[in-house]
C-alpha cells in the first residue's frame, strides 16, 4: 500500500466526462489498496475567464482580489472531483487551501508555500476517504486567500506530497511523459522513462513546457519521487502499466540513476524570445547592475546573460527577455540607463529563439559543446549567444531556425536510440 | 453619516459592465460620508452552471461538495466587486463567508446563521474601505462550506445588518419594490412605499417573489430596516432620490407604521401549485399526523392544510404542495399511508394556484373575505380551498383562472389608488 498524490490539470477536468474518468481512474488506484490525495487545477478555461473578467474591471488589478477571484475554479474543480469520486462509491471530501490549511506568504498571485498541515488530510486517509486538495492556492498568516501563480497546482501537488511523505507523486497531464524532444517538431522523438531532477530543471527553464519550475524545485528540495503522465489514457488501463508510464524524476543516489546512461537526454527550444544588447559598455565593476537593475525593477524577467570580454576598455552586454518585455525594456534602456552608463548604443532584436541539449552526462563528457556548434554551422545556422551550465548548453538564433536546429540536434546526438 | 448593507442580486452583477455600475451606485454612497458593506449574489446563471455540473457527476449530489461548489459563485463576485470599487479609487476588501465570519449550523445547501463575528468588518469601515462580503453562504464550526439555500444573498446581507447594527440593509434587485400586485399581470399595479414586516412575511409564502421569506423572518426578528430598490436605475441618480426608493419594510411602533392605512396591502399568486385531498378518513386524533409525517419525513414541503368538519365520523383532508412534488407524494400516500389509515380514496390535481390577498388592515376589518369570495364567485371561479391568517386570507383554485383572480381582486380593493 502506498500513499499517491495525484495531480489533474485543466484539460484532464475539463468536462463532467472527463471529471468522471478522473473519478474512473482515482477509484482504480483506491480499489488496489492505495491511499489517494487528489489535486485537480480549475477546469481548462475557467482561470482565464476570471481573469479577464478581473482585468475587464481593472486593468491592472489588485493582487489580493484577483486571487479571491482565481482561486474559485480549483475550489469548484475540487468539488467535482469529489462529488464524481461519491459517485463512483469512493468515500471523498474536498478541501480549499485554506481548509487544508496550505499556509503561504502573502505575495499574492505568486505566493510561495511556507507549511502544510496534513493532520485533516491524515484523518481522511485513516478513514479510507479520498482528500481532493484544490490546487494553485493557499492562504497567508492574516487569512487572505492567496495564488500559487500559473501552473501552480504542480506546485500545490508536490509540496502536498511532500508534506505527506508520500510514495510518489503522479502529475496527470495531456503528455504522456518528457520527451527527447517536442514530438510534433521531432516525430522520431523518445519518451524517456526516468530523467534527473538537474535534467528536468534546466529542461523546463530551456522551454519544456511539460512540469512548472517551481515545482520541480519543489520536488528537488524534498527528493519527491514525482512521475508525469497521461491523462488521456483508458482509465481503466491495468494498474502495473499505468504505474510504469509516463517518465519518472529521479535524484542522485537513487537506483534508477545508474540506468540512465546517455549523455544528452534531450533537446528543447524556447520561441518568443527577444534579445536586447548594450554595445560599448565601459568596462568598469558595477556596470550590469547599473543596466540590469530598472530591468529587474521593472518586473522584466531577464534569461541568458552574456557579456563577452573586454576590447579597448569597453564591452558588449547581451541579455534574451519575454519578447512581449522587449518595447518595455527598450524604452528603459533608452530613457533612464543609457546616459547614465554612456554606452555606444543599445539594440534589440525581437525573433529570437533558444535551442538547448540538456544532460547529466555532460559532465563528464568532453565535446559536445562542440558537437552542437559543428551541427548548427553546418546546417547555416548562426548562433548570436551562447550560455553554458553544468548539464546544459543553451544557444541564441534567428527564430526562424528553431524547429530545424531541434532537429539536427536530435539526429546527431542519436536521441531517437533508446 | 450611516451604516449601510447593500447586496445586489445576480442580475445586477451579471456582467462586467453591471458590476462597474454597481461600484458606481456604492461609490456614490461612500462618497455620501456613509460606511458601507456590500453583498453581492454570483453572477446570473452561475449557480445553476455549478449545479447542473454537479447533478451531471452525481444526480443527487453530496451536499457537502454541493456547497464547496456553489459557494464559489459569490466568492468570485465579492473579488470582481471589490476590483471594480478600487478601479473607482474606492477603497475595498472582499470576504468569503468563512473570512468574515459567518457561522452557520453544518445543514449543508440550507444552513442557518448562527453568529457573525463583525470584528473583521468594523476594522475596514473604520479605516474607510468598503466591505464586500460573499453572499449565500457561511462556515460551520468544523470547517466546512456552507450555503443558506436559494436566495440565501438576501439573508446574508440582512443578517450582515443586524450584526452590524446598519442603519439599513438595501437589497438592490431587478424590480424596483413591492407592489400590490405584480405589474406584469395587473399594468395599474401600484409601488408600494413602505410594507409591514407582517406583510411581508405573507406576500412571500403568497408568491410575491420579492424578497426570500428567511430574510424577512430574519429582518423582523432582529428589526432591520430593509428597503428593496432598483439596481437597473442610473448609477448617478441623485442620493436623495435614491434613498427614498424602492419599499422599506417597517415594524410595528415604527413612525413610518402609522401613515400606511390601506386593509389590503396587495395581491398574490402562486401558480405551480398541486393539491392532494385524502377521502373519508376516520377522524380521530392523530390522523393528520399518520398522513402529514410521511410526507414531510420525505422532504416534500406542504403549503396550505385543510381539514373540515367531520360527517358520520369520517372527514376529508387537502394539502397544496408544488407541482414537482406531486408524484412522490401520491405513491407514498397510495403505498405506504392508506391501508394504515383505511381511507376511503386519495386524489391528486396538478394544475392550482394560490391566490392571497394581505394586509395589516384586514386585523381590524370584518367582510374583507367575504368581499374576496364574492368577487371571485361573480367571475365564476370556483374556491377549492381557503385558508386565512389574521393578515392573509387565501385561496386555492383553478390555476387558468390565476390571473383573472388577481386582476378582480386589485381592483376590487381598489389597490391603484394609493
Amino acid at each position: 500500500m502506498a500513499l499517491i498524490v495525484q495531480k489533474y490539470g485543466g484539460t484532464s477536468v475539463g468536462s463532467a466526462e472527463r471529471i468522471r474518468n478522473v473519478a474512473l481512474r482515482v477509484a482504480k488506484w483506491k480499489a488496489a489498496g492505495h491511499e489517494l490525495v487528489v489535486v485537480p487545477s480549475a477546469m481548462a478555461g475557467e482561470t482565464n475567464r476570471l481573469i479577464e473578467l478581473a482585468r475587464a474591471l481593472q486593468p491592472e488589478p489588485d493582487p489580493r482580489e484577483v486571487d479571491a477571484v482565481a482561486a474559485t475554479g480549483e475550489q469548484a474543480s475540487a468539488g467535482l472531483v469529489a462529488l464524481a469520486l461519491l459517485a463512483q462509491g469512493v468515500p471523498a471530501r474536498s478541501y480549499a487551501g485554506w481548509q487544508v490549511k496550505v499556509l503561504t506568504d502573502s505575495a499574492h498571485t505568486r505566493a510561495r508555500i511556507v507549511a502544510i498541515d496534513e493532520a485533516r488530510l491524515r484523518a481522511d486517509l485513516a478513514a479510507g476517504r479520498v482528500a481532493v486538495v484544490a490546487g494553485f492556492q493557499g492562504v497567508d498568516a492574516e487569512g487572505n486567500v492567496t495564488t500559487l501563480g500559473r501552473g501552480g497546482s504542480d506546485t500545490s501537488a508536490v509540496a502536498l506530497a511532500a508534506a505527506l511523505k508520500a510514495d510518489e507523486c503522479q502529475i496527470y497531464t495531456d503528455v504522456d511523459g518528457v520527451y527527447t524532444a517536442d514530438p510534433r517538431i521531432v516525430p522520431e522523438a523518445r519518451r524517456l522513462h526516468t530523467v534527473t531532477f538537474e535534467e528536468m530543471i534546466e529542461m523546463a527553464s530551456a522551454g519544456s513546457k511539460v512540469l512548472q519550475i517551481r515545482s520541480v524545485e519543489f520536488a528537488g528540495k524534498y527528493r519527491v519521487p514525482t512521475r508525469v503522465l497521461s491523462s488521456l489514457t483508458d482509465p481503466q488501463l491495468p494498474l502495473a502499466e499505468e504505474a510504469q508510464s509516463g517518465t519518472l524524476i529521479t535524484f542522485e543516489g537513487d537506483p534508477h540513476m545508474a540506468m540512465e546512461k546517455a549523455v544528452v537526454s534531450g533537446v528543447a527550444a524556447q520561441r518568443d524570445e527577444a534579445k536586447v544588447t548594450v554595445h560599448g559598455v565601459p568596462d568598469r565593476p558595477g556596470i550590469a547592475y547599473a543596466i540590469l537593475g530598472p530591468i529587474a525593477d521593472a518586473g522584466i524577467n531577464v534569461d541568458v546573460i552574456v557579456q563577452n570580454v573586454s576590447h579597448d576598455g569597453t564591452t558588449d552586454l547581451s541579455f534574451t527577455l519575454s519578447r512581449g518585455d522587449l518595447p518595455r525594456a527598450m524604452a528603459l534602456l533608452n530613457d533612464k540607463v543609457r546616459s547614465h552608463i554612456q554606452c555606444k548604443d543599445v539594440t534589440g532584436d525581437d525573433r529570437m529563439a533558444k535551442v538547448s541539449i540538456v544532460g547529466l552526462g555532460m559532465r563528464s563528457h568532453a565535446g559536445i559543446a562542440a558537437k552542437m556548434f559543428r551541427t548548427l554551422a553546418e546546417e547555416g545556422i548562426n548562433i548570436q549567444m551562447i550560455s553554458t551550465s553544468e548539464i546544459k548548453i543553451s544557444v541564441v538564433i534567428d527564430e526562424k531556425y528553431a524547429e530545424l536546429a531541434v532537429r539536427v540536434l536530435h539526429k546527431a546526438f542519436e536521441l531517437e536510440q533508446d
